[in-house]
């Protein structure tokens, strides 16, 4: 789009050389420009892949995406410029997107009805269903030899993969290039504590997704504990699911931190203004809120609505694009909060218009939502709590209601009411009155605006933009096939010798020798001496 | 000069900007510019932070330089824009000067009559007994009531401080201004690791400086440990003896750690060219090689000679801003083998001439060191292994010879050898022979100029140059009054709360007392059944 625009304007001789280089782009592929593989996810996470992949096709490297025919938000015909590399698999795209359906529902009666410990547990087993699934369409990718073999032809610089659902490693180390993961976080973050060796101190780092902070009381940090052995427990029992496939793949044994470890880099989606301070590796960069952007005019008619709001503001409220529809109940209980404060409302809402909804209240099928939050008159946003949506609001600084429902959406709102940015509201439990007080509570109380511009302002001054920052490191690995030097070489380490198990016995050994020696000479002086004495004595 | 240079050109009204911008900055201060303090030490540790702090002052900052008036290195009357605050103590420069020499002398003697690890003991002694007048010029400072209310006036806006000798952490906390530490490293990273809470993993993190590499045997790593708690020792034996004055001078009990501790930032003068991969805090930001800029054209006769050396090229050598003599044998063994090389060689040497100098060496008072490195010609460098002059390398792509001898500088060389851009020589033991030898591997062997150009790529291949980085985070700092979303909780636990001792004793005691439980009740149940299975056989 930009370079149709430049060769518009400018002399004839300047239009040649934009022609040429355009052409050179085309068919021949620029010097340093390369080819980009990725295996995405679904919803959020495809969003913020997007964005990276957008990029990269600006700049003019030639990306692919290797998307499964049953996709049910991935849209494969877009002009992007993007690639889509569709392949088959053995199911219907009206099954995956009810399969897909019966989860969400089964994820929100979780979140209705249960406590969080139990509803993590649940997410955990319906995780290792999805993990079964998942399995089978990474089969129809690694099994299907003419695919493969067309991919290897390609010879890719790069594969970019979400390893939220492994995959994407497997894939890589088959076809023998350099992975880089994006990612917010993996469950108990054992993907990236034990593949990729973060080290994680439980006294001050909580474990993801459990709700806590870094700052913990006794319990909390044996709560803390406790979760990460749960979540150790299971990366074992779930790897061993996949070492035998993974294995069969490779022709050879191997094991899911195996080829996950071999990643390059790993691009996080958050940054100091939402991660509690934490340890690292230098192969770790925080690119959080890197699709965020400036706000652009909003529709006529929905600037109109806005405007009518006066001194009072707006309110923008959305539970992302997973969540469509609500109970009747539930949607009376939000609509009866939302007409009873003085700002006007715009909510994405595709279910049955609620019987309570007040006429501050209007109702959207989708929202352009960046645009909104960046929006002078916005005083709250009132959100289900996606990492894509948080960052847009600690972009524009706008103080939150979080309404989390399941995966990291607790965990989400629980970094931002440690930073004094949002208030939480129970889905499960909320009442009109609860939804209520929260909205006054961050509208009419400063320091949630206050605490909002500072994440805010954090988040602008950072020396690069997280999206330059994450393009650089694609880039920084397909110029130099790799980022060895950032490795940490406790990659070649046994888990005993990387905590020293192995040295600190050997020097207990040594102390317990030495002082056995001394005690037994000591000992043995004694008795020499003791007998002496005694036999003097006698004498 | 710069500025000065933009005066002369331009029309009439830009010329009256310029007047007038400058005139603003002179007098009255640019709105975003601050106010900053330094606290540095000598020799290359200066050269170092002065370009920081010359890097601040072009962008309009006041910079001003705490100097004692026996500073032997610090020229504290130069036309660079910076200020220098010169306080007096209770000494003479020409005593200060002598007890340097003899200092260095000491340091020699050791290097060339002792083992490593005898050396490194000594150092610290000669440490001690250097923290002492250290002491006494903090006590020259801190307790001169005169410049102290001078300093707390100005109002600063930061201090930064080379901590290698601490004092910059106290005038910060009187002062009450955030403090930006910058620095190699301190000895085995104990004011990084219990100050700045940075994680150490003793498997494949080496302490400084061991010598040692990532990539340790059984013994090595039995070594790493053994070295880190001799400095653990050495840490609290010096934390005792400044703890009392600290505490006087703040007029309530501290310890060195919790001044030291308040560092909003850590500047670290390495990157991932020269370290080794290993766990990081989001405080501590690695700008190794920020001096280091492309090379300009040679003083005439400098070029010529350089040029007369045809298609074999030249050989720099240097041992530093520290050494300007060495022993006529020493000297000897070294012109010996610098003859019988095909290559010019430059020598910085200000001692007596050789006998056995050859027609191919040059020896000079001063050397344009980074003009020679970056010098098309340039083969090989033979170095102390000082951190500025082994960045200089890097930056230019010049494999090494390493002549370390002592403080950081064997553990330097020790991380090119294991890069593979370097051969070691040791300084004690060295013969004609051994530097020959090293010489014509590391020009002869194309491996060594390949890593070190390796090594040259990463170092030039960063989203951002690593001046701008400090210059960015210590401006970061003046903007926000601190860093402190960068804080890790970890500065609020205890040790035992931070290595999360309280809770693994909790929990196992919560299994002590379950299998107790257990055992207790199955016996109670094994003695009643079997009581009345033998009362019922009995019966």
């Amino acid at each position: 789009m930009q370079r149709a625009q430049t060769l518009g304007s400018g002399t004839m001789s300047e239009k040649w050389v934009s022609i040429l280089l355009l052409l050179q782009l085309c068919c021949f592929g620029c010097g340093s420009c390369g080819k980009v593989l990725a295996w995405p996810l679904e919803f959020s996470h495809w969003i913020n892949m997007k964005t990276i992949l957008d990029e990269l096709t600006q700049k003019g490297h030639r990306v692919t995406v290797l998307v499964p025919s049953v996709t049910v938000f991935i849209d494969s015909t877009d002009s992007s410029g993007l690639n889509y590399e569709v392949f088959p698999v053995s199911n219907t795209k009206e099954k995956a997107l009810h399969t897909m359906e019966a989860f969400l529902d089964e994820m929100m009666n979780i979140a209705e009805s249960s406590s969080h410990l139990k509803a993590m547990w649940k997410f955990h087993e319906l995780m290792g269903e999805f993990n079964g699934r998942l399995k089978s369409i990474c089969e129809s990718v690694v099994f299907n030899k003419i695919l493969m073999e067309k991919l290897q032809k390609t010879g890719y610089d790069v594969l970019i993969s979400d390893p939220v659902f492994p995959c994407g490693d497997l894939i890589a180390e088959m076809l023998q290039i350099p992975l880089v993961n994006s990612l917010r976080f993996t469950m108990g973050n054992v993907y990236e504590k034990y593949c990729g060796f973060l080290p994680c101190p439980l006294s001050y780092v909580p474990v993801s997704p459990g709700k806590l902070t870094d700052k913990m009381s006794f319990m909390e940090r044996v709560q803390n504990m406790l979760l990460s052995l749960l979540f150790d427990f299971w990366l074992h029992s779930f790897d061993k699911t996949l070492e035998e496939f993974y294995s069969e793949a490779l022709g050879r044994p191997t094991t899911l931190c195996e080829t996950m470890g071999k990643a390059e880099m790993w691009l996080i989606r958050t940054y100091w203004d939402f991660e509690f301070p934490r340890p690292y590796l230098p192969n770790f960069e925080f690119v959080g809120g890197l699709h965020c952007k400036p706000a652009k005019p909003l529709p006529e008619e929905m600037e109109k609505f806005v405007q009518s709001s006066g001194d009072h503001g707006i309110v923008v409220f959305s539970l992302g694009s997973m969540v469509k529809n609500l109970t009747d109940e539930k949607s009376n209980v939000i609509a009866a909060a939302l007409a009873q404060i003085p700002q006007k409302v715009l909510w994405r809402y595709k279910g049955k218009k609620p019987a309570t909804l007040g006429p501050n209240t209007k109702t959207y099928d989708w929202i352009p939502q960046n645009d909104l939050l960046g929006h002078p008159k916005t005083k709250a946003f009132i959100t289900h709590g996606g990492t894509n949506g948080i960052y847009e609001a600690i972009y524009h600084g706008i103080p939150m209601v979080g309404v989390p429902m399941f995966a990291d959406q607790p965990d989400n709102i629980a970094h931002m009411k440690a930073k004094g940015a949002a208030v939480e509201v129970n889905f499960n439990k909320m009442t009109t009155a609860d939804l209520l007080n929260a909205l006054k509570t961050v509208i009419n109380d400063p320091s949630y605006k206050e605490n909002a511009m500072r994440l805010s302002r954090i988040h602008h001054d950072q020396p690069v933009k997280p999206l330059d920052r994450a393009v650089f490191w694609i880039e920084f690995v397909m110029r130099h096939k790799g980022a060895k030097h950032l490795r940490p070489a406790a990659h070649d380490l046994t888990w005993y010798q990387y905590h020293s198990l192995d040295v600190i016995g050997f020097l207990l050994a040594c102390v317990a020798t030495v002082v056995f020696i001394v005690a037994k000479s000591c000992l043995f002086c004694c008795r020499k001496f003791g007998k002496t004495g005694k036999k003097q004595k006698r004498a």
